[in-house]
């Protein structure tokens, strides 16, 4: 077992965020690749409808079309029941449920409070695990709201409670818009643990101020053992243009990796792909390790000047 | 006294990798707000050969330009005596002697070994104590090199221990083209601060590969309490195209300011230069908050569709 596992959410909540809608064979391949690479877990895509996210609209045809490696979990996120039911005939390994513990966040993006949401959520858990897979909850804006601001930790651990009564076998705290920081990740990271354990706790992460690293190096410290990152830093915030998104997959894989912390990952595979982004979704990507290099790659030493 | 002290290096480091000249009137203009915001330390110019260095040959006039603020120390780089003099006769409050701990590096840059530039150095220190000013002794490369790779932790001490002896108030541990990692940054600021202590320590990190403000959280875990940093995050790396330059002074600013840490510096009137900067040198910059802005700035709730 490696030290620490990555899942790479590009396919999802990187492709989601696109203008331009990449094309589903080129979808398959990159989640081929990432499980080539030596990524175990894989968020292929969103069962919402086509109707709302187009970006995502073939999500069905991305899971038929993988190949499937061994000991790799192919997650699908999943908005209800019939999103749920979606997932569970593209045989998804394992279904994420995503609510915003922000009352008005919640109330934006799904147009129900998040007890509604809960509620909801119920008929999900029992077909999916009826179904013998596994179950994640995530708990969005975490960390923080871009309307409320700040969250009660009190609330957060509530959902906690929830999920895991619930039956979820994994749980995800998310920092949506990137306002989270190392000495409160540190902090909620240690209460959630205590209910949790390690073996279920995901951190996701957005690198919207620039404290995405730092944030998973202080969850890590912490004792956060798994950790979203999307290829090439994809993803965004739609109050935050220009700014970047997701924490880059091989960036935070790189960090971990000259920390001498295991991943399991194959860098330079990873490296390989992440070079590949840039023309797959038409335009420069956040990750600065594909521009920069792995640490190792030295430079020919020049003859200084006569 | 602020708990962290940031010196902002933007004028100097940032300006000096700029293709376009940046008007004398915006570099004076750009360091008098620094120091109005709050900033206790700005880097203002080098003063090397302006045939070396075209983009700071003004080295002289921004000193003679810029408003003095009470309590504000305003450094120049030297790379020789000559320079020194120079900076002597501008006034500059600190002196900055910088040379590599990579014997290539310091020979691809300097033309000599890192020994003959310390034994250099010791007409500077003269030279700069005799004039009742501060000095300050840089390691560049200090975390590696692009050219050898990995230095030896004992020659890095060792260049400390020259420092401190030649009379030297600062020492700068740079991580020129960003390859440190958290682990070895809390390694080896541990080792430094025994000698130097935490008054005279300053780290100075590029964001290259992404890992800028991990570094700065795992430095200041270690107990480092200075940190360099350029507005913007510019800057940036001849092995590094499109990479990040040095860490965003107003990301890492906010970052310690979220954390509960001190860093004296008046947030908002940061962000509002740094928003003035890519209209000043003509291009988009690293830096993050300027696009996302602060965390404490919430946006109105959407109204759900209906």
């Amino acid at each position: 077992m490696p030290d620490v596992i990555l899942q790479d959410v590009c396919a999802r909540d990187g492709l989601q965020m696109e203008q331009r809608f990449v094309p589903t064979e080129q979808r398959i391949r990159l989640v081929d690749d990432l499980a080539a690479a030596g990524l175990t877990r894989i968020e292929v895509s969103s069962f919402v409808s086509p109707r709302a996210v187009p970006a995502l609209a073939d999500a069905a045809e991305v899971f038929r079309g993988i190949r499937r490696h061994e000991g790799v979990i192919y997650a699908a996120l999943v908005p209800n029941a019939k999103g749920a039911e979606r997932a569970l005939a593209a045989d998804a390994d394992e279904l994420n449920m995503v609510l915003s513990v922000s009352k008005t966040h919640n109330l934006a993006n799904m147009r129900m409070t998040p007890q509604q949401s809960l509620e909801g959520f119920r008929a999900i858990a029992e077909m999916t695990l009826g179904a013998g897979k596994m179950l994640n909850g995530t708990i969005a804006t975490a960390f923080g709201c871009p309307f409320e601001g700040p969250q009660q930790v009190s609330d957060v651990l509530g959902l906690v409670q929830s999920y895991l009564e619930m039956g979820c076998t994994g749980i995800t705290l998310a920092d949506t818009t990137g306002m989270a920081n190392p000495r409160q990740i540190e902090e909620l990271v240690r209460d959630v643990l205590a209910l949790a354990g390690p073996k279920a706790l995901t951190i996701h992460l957005h690198n919207t101020r620039g404290l995405g690293l730092a944030n998973v190096l202080a969850a890590w410290r912490a004792g956060a053992r798994r950790f979203d990152a999307a290829l090439g830093g994809l993803g965004g915030c739609p109050f935050a243009p220009g700014a970047s998104g997701n924490i880059a997959t091989e960036d935070t894989a790189a960090m971990f990796s000259e920390m001498g912390v295991d991943t399991g990952i194959d860098l330079r595979g990873l490296l390989a792909i992440a070079r590949q982004l840039p023309a797959i979704v038409g335009h420069d990507v956040p990750g600065q390790l594909a521009k920069a290099g792995l640490v190792q790659d030295l430079h020919p030493a020049p003859r200084p000047a006569p």
